[in-house]
């Protein structure tokens, strides 16, 4: 029995492949701090509870393909608080952020063609596309540079008549990069040059530091037919679990054509959407809290960082995420190293080794990412360990 | 701005798409009946709402990708009530029934592969496959003969090298009938005699009705590498809106390989897993309750069709459908005419067009489908509305 070519060519998730050294590690008795993906552990807001108690429809029936219109509705809201107007029939509710994502690429892309995609870059972005045959074209961004994108000519060079959209994260998984306003603009002019989609994923937006602001695609003037946005409850409400997403655009032929994508599939889950509507519905305090919170955490770890020789790292603006860069050859070896190997007073860490955030592996060969989603307590306390951790396998290794 | 072709190819719901027709009826103060759709009116079980009321974590964090292990052992122990052994890394959780057959063709076939289905067959097979760029090749099943399989030849004569699967729902959606064991033995012998993947879509299995069985391809021996089953708690557990479904295979291969695909898209719903957990976990009594009230309501369809002439259809023994022969030309129009020019007591009935569930076209074209998705007595009030449609119909078109 043969399967297909296309399900051989896919990758396992590579922040999940180390996870077997981390039960090993447990199984020993030794506490691990859980720095390697993003599942925040602040607490889902009890209006999300709520409304699905208070729900008292007794068959829990399909909801609507394109979504149930009151969640949709509250997303339109959402956006009106920041001047962001779509109509009803330009939002598609989905199965998180992912469905959202595997829509558009199947809706604009046939197998063969290419997205361009800044580089390093969340690392399901390549299995979105492999899924549906098409070929990411990566645009390197560089740590020195704080992950901030290259010129436009260096951009448009990587265009060819295959290329149909260019893809990106802002605020940045994995880089914490918050595209400036300029960035956005010339994204624009590249996209109408060369009649691009330009998708912009925008499941960490609002979660941003130092009076920062993230500025939505769909605050750009004059790109309606090019701009996809991509949202989601699971980062910024603290709900991953609930599996709600939507897709946002003005093109209205492309919403037109999502729907059959989402008639397909039927609906999305009915209560999670009703629990999901309370969440938008939650006012700019509830966000601010959230958002102070994770700039207190990633102070904590820019502080702790900042007393290791030899690391290098730019201060993140938003998302929970910093990428550093280790003065070692291979940080795989390092972030397993971390699980077999060390412990301090039975604790260790684990990070996500950044090399599969990269096309270009190489790249990303020395980097780690840390993901800032625990109490301040637990992650002073975990970014204690790690800074143990790399100097005593820094020095291990001058030994070796 | 160019839309892939894979988009523009694809279908529209049929089964929604004559919606508006129904909305502007009942704007017109007319009630209409929803035999068009497989929405049950039956309850879901209170402890689907209480299981997840009871959940008592602070954060609805991500599941585990191939599922929420509590859910996995509940199906488990399904499958075993009927002698049916699975591994725990032989169930992946999936959004419904819908994306388990998803992750089926993505895993089995490359764009070009060919996959034999039994027609008239559900039309959302159509959008499943055109979407993984599969093609469709239909296994013509007849009316006259309760749409049972015909003979292995000619099954095996639509056989080609890209033919990767035979695709079957038992009981059969849109046909309600139910494969015998022998017709089981025979799809066996023609997988394991050119390699193919057998995969039954068994989301109405125990739907069955005049002590008939509905033998899971699970139960059959020597085609453990063969066999894939999909399963949903939708329809037997009234729970459409959950999306909870799941992807049975004993060939670990695949089975490792669809986790990639769960990888990529993360997870299912958490607290919906939760719900479907205890659904799997009921006694037989209540799928004899279910399945008995199906019984009745299957009863009460066949008695009043019995009153109507030169009307054809064979008693189906399972799921909750019915394809009827009208004499009509066009069952389309007939079905359009319901919603548009006709009315018993301010009251009409909306079927669904049955030319949709073929490959060709043509041999559904006199027929619609009944979803007998309604409570005994709205049940008999919506087939005395559809008897005299149906008879006014045939009067007008003699008149005209």
């Amino acid at each position: 029995m043969n399967l297909s070519k296309r399900i051989n060519e896919m990758q396992a998730s590579p922040i999940r492949k180390l996870v077997p050294l981390a039960i090993e590690a447990k199984a020993r008795g030794i506490k691990v701090y859980h720095l390697n993906i993003g599942q925040p552990d602040i607490k889902t807001p009890q209006v999300f509870f709520d409304a699905i108690k208070n729900h008292k429809d007794k068959v829990v029936g399909y909801a609507l393909s394109p979504g149930d219109p009151n969640l949709i509705q509250a997303i339109r809201r959402f956006f009106e608080r920041d001047g962001i107007h779509f109509d009803s029939d330009e939002i598609v509710i989905t199965n998180g952020g992912s469905e959202a994502i595997m829509f558009a690429m199947q809706a604009i892309c046939d197998p063969g063609d290419e997205v361009l995609i800044p580089e390093p870059f969340y690392t399901n972005y390549n299995s979105f596309l492999k899924e549906t045959g098409v070929k990411i074209v990566p645009i390197t961004t560089m740590a020195t540079n704080g992950f901030h994108l290259p010129s436009s000519n260096e951009i448009e060079s990587l265009i060819t008549p295959k290329t149909k959209a260019i893809l990106f994260s802002n605020p940045g998984n994995p880089t914490g990069t918050v595209l400036t306003w300029d960035e956005l603009e010339r994204l624009k002019e590249v996209a109408l040059k060369y009649d691009l989609f330009l998708i912009s994923d925008e499941v960490y937006r609002k979660l941003v530091f130092d009076h920062e602001i993230t500025h939505s695609l769909g605050s750009l003037k004059g790109i309606d037919n090019n701009a996809i946005i991509i949202e989601s409850v699971s980062k910024r409400y603290s709900t991953c679990g609930a599996r709600i997403g939507s897709i946002q655009s003005k093109n209205k032929e492309l919403m037109h054509q999502v729907v059959k994508l989402a008639q397909a599939r039927l609906s999305v889950s009915t209560l999670d959407q009703i629990g999901a509507t309370a969440l938008y519905d939650l006012d700019d305090s509830y966000i601010d809290s959230i958002r102070m919170e994770y700039e207190k955490r990633r102070d904590i770890v820019i502080s702790e960082l900042s007393q290791i020789p030899n690391i290098k790292f730019e201060t993140p603006k938003g998302a929970f995420y910093i990428i550093i860069t280790l003065p070692v050859n291979d940080a795989e070896n390092f972030v397993k190293w971390m699980l077999t190997d060390f412990e301090l007073n039975k604790e260790t860490v684990m990070l996500a080794p950044a090399e599969d955030f990269y096309a270009n592996k190489n790249l990303g060969k020395r980097q780690v990412r840390i993901a800032y989603v625990l109490e301040s307590t637990q992650l002073k306390k975990a970014m204690i360990v790690f800074k143990e951790g790399i100097q005593k396998y820094i020095q291990k290794r001058k030994n070796d």
